[in-house]
């Protein structure tokens, strides 16, 4: 192997489109050069393999989470494909696992076989909103319903040092989501939370961000608790793909000339749409955790997997967890002389 | 006057464009037989209503709120133009109060002057947005940062009663803002709320829904805390303006053709847009108070304003405070019997 990396383990058998998507992804991701070891079961995945006249290696295992499952059993069931997954991870034998299936079963798998990096009390997930000239980073994005202050200060550290590892900001500018931009706006979370994100160094904060700022882009970070991070990726989300499909309506049940009018701007507004297009960043960093995972979309296709596996690997090679381990060291070292 | 209805007192001073986009707005909406009284400054608002040869009852004060004036001085400042509007409701002299003011003002004195319905013990905001054939009511959109489980309750059969009132459904659907759309999905909050909801008496609930379903419209209400609503609120109508404002920039700075069809399309496009923009619905009431008090966007414009006086108007018609109280007293007598 021409790569010094270890393969990515790719679980190949949570999603919707598997094990196909994971099969075209991974090839895909393969002919780039990104080394890449499926996870799952190895009869099925041979055969797809040889169907398409390709070859990758394969870590079998015959058991895997499906929508209907509980995360809480990832601890009875570590012959599933989320575990094997992970285990490789922390044994060193893969540099990362990716899973675009139960995203609760992959977080606990996380939790459990990486353990967390001191300093964070609860990982979080981090999501990329596209703005009109790049990404904003969300976090968190739907791993903690309930937070705390303290975890949002934690979230705060771990989203600058991927803004500066994945944006290229020197001094990524940090935003807390409330309602009202000044000091003292917000719940009881929020403003306890400015008061900790004030004075935590290393960071540039910026203050308080509202709703209409994330696809402004105000800032590079927006830092939140999981409930209502969730609730706005989901919405944000939701209201791209409604509003194009309203247009199209508008533009495809109208007369002649808009009919003709729409045919010319049809590929501008689709490179448009596509920016909107969650599967864009393929799949989304459990930042926090001693290790590599990354939790796409349950419906994810093989782009998407590429794309996770693309974001995978560039994670690894910035060393991410060893800069985020060094943020929170930052943080240690300032409450230890307070 | 012609029409029985009390007229709605106007707040002229409060807002951004104000006194210009009050005069304007109320005299459209009294040209309408909306009958208006113009709260504020006297000298200069006659000095307004003489520059455009038009007359309008006005109640005079010489005090109001600024975006820089502490909503918690509402007390002191019983002579401001929003404590004389929502007094002029409680005396009987006016029919509701809208204001384009300081919100935290306007919720202020309307809790003080005109007080809750039994029952209820936040007051909250109701806002419409748009789908794509009418509106979903969001609530509470920003009145209430920190909610109990019992004031979501609360908030769904107000919000019941004003979908039965202003969407013409007989029985709508009551949505709960959470993150799964499985029961016990969400965060503390959300899943009492739930378990509450599931047994209150009179209205439709539906059970979860989350951001994506907003735009969608899968349900009439959607019922959240006042933080997750206004983070809501503010991001679906900023990211409109976003996505809009990115079609603008594709379509403009692109090839001869691509100009043409922006040509053509332009006006479907407009209309689309149109349909997002939050002044449509003029002003959100103010759901829980004795009384009819509507708070509008600092930077009405007249448009805004006259859609505001026709929303009050529409809201005084329908009876909607005493169908909310009727609302609250089923709750109340499921209550004692259990």
């Amino acid at each position: 192997m021409m790569n010094d990396m270890k393969p990515i383990a790719l679980d190949a058998m949570g999603g919707d489109k598997m094990p196909q998507a994971a099969i075209e992804g991974a090839l895909m991701a393969s002919q780039e050069g990104i080394p890449v070891v499926l996870v799952g079961k190895e009869e099925l995945l041979q055969k797809e393999l040889a169907s398409r006249g390709a070859e990758l290696p394969i870590h079998p295992c015959d058991d895997f989470f499906t929508m209907e499952d509980h995360a809480s059993d990832v601890r009875k069931r570590k012959g599933s494909s989320i575990m094997v997954g992970m285990n490789l991870v922390k044994e060193g034998a893969a540099s990362a696992c990716v899973s675009m299936g139960h995203s609760g079963a992959s977080m606990a798998a996380a939790l459990l076989v990486l353990g967390r990096i001191k300093g964070i009390e609860r990982p979080a997930i981090l999501t990329n909103i596209p703005k009109k000239d790049g990404y904003v980073g969300l976090l968190d994005a739907g791993a903690n319903a309930d937070c705390r202050p303290a975890h949002l200060q934690q979230f705060a550290i771990m989203g600058s040092v991927y803004a500066q590892t994945f944006y290229g900001k020197a001094e990524p500018s940090i935003g807390l989501v409330s309602i009202g931009e000044e000091e003292g706006k917000g719940n009881d979370l929020t403003r306890e939370a400015f008061d900790l994100l004030k004075v935590t160094p290393g960071i540039n904060f910026y203050g308080n961000v509202e709703g209409r700022d994330l696809l402004k882009g105000t800032t590079d970070i927006f830092v939140t608790d999981g409930f209502t991070g969730n609730v706005m990726l989901k919405l944000a989300e939701g209201e791209a793909k409604e509003i194009f499909s309203w247009i199209k309506d508008a533009l495809t049940n109208s007369g002649f000339l808009v009919k003709i009018g729409a045919a010319l701007v049809k590929p501008a507004l689709k490179k448009l749409a596509d920016r909107m297009d969650p599967y864009e960043y393929g799949a989304q960093p459990l930042l926090g955790v001693k290790g590599y995972a990354f939790i796409g979309h349950g419906s994810s296709d093989e782009r998407a997997v590429r794309n996770a596996l693309r974001t995978a690997k560039r994670s690894v090679e910035a060393d991410l967890v060893a800069r985020i381990t060094r943020g929170l060291e930052k943080l240690a070292a300032t409450e230890s002389l307070a």
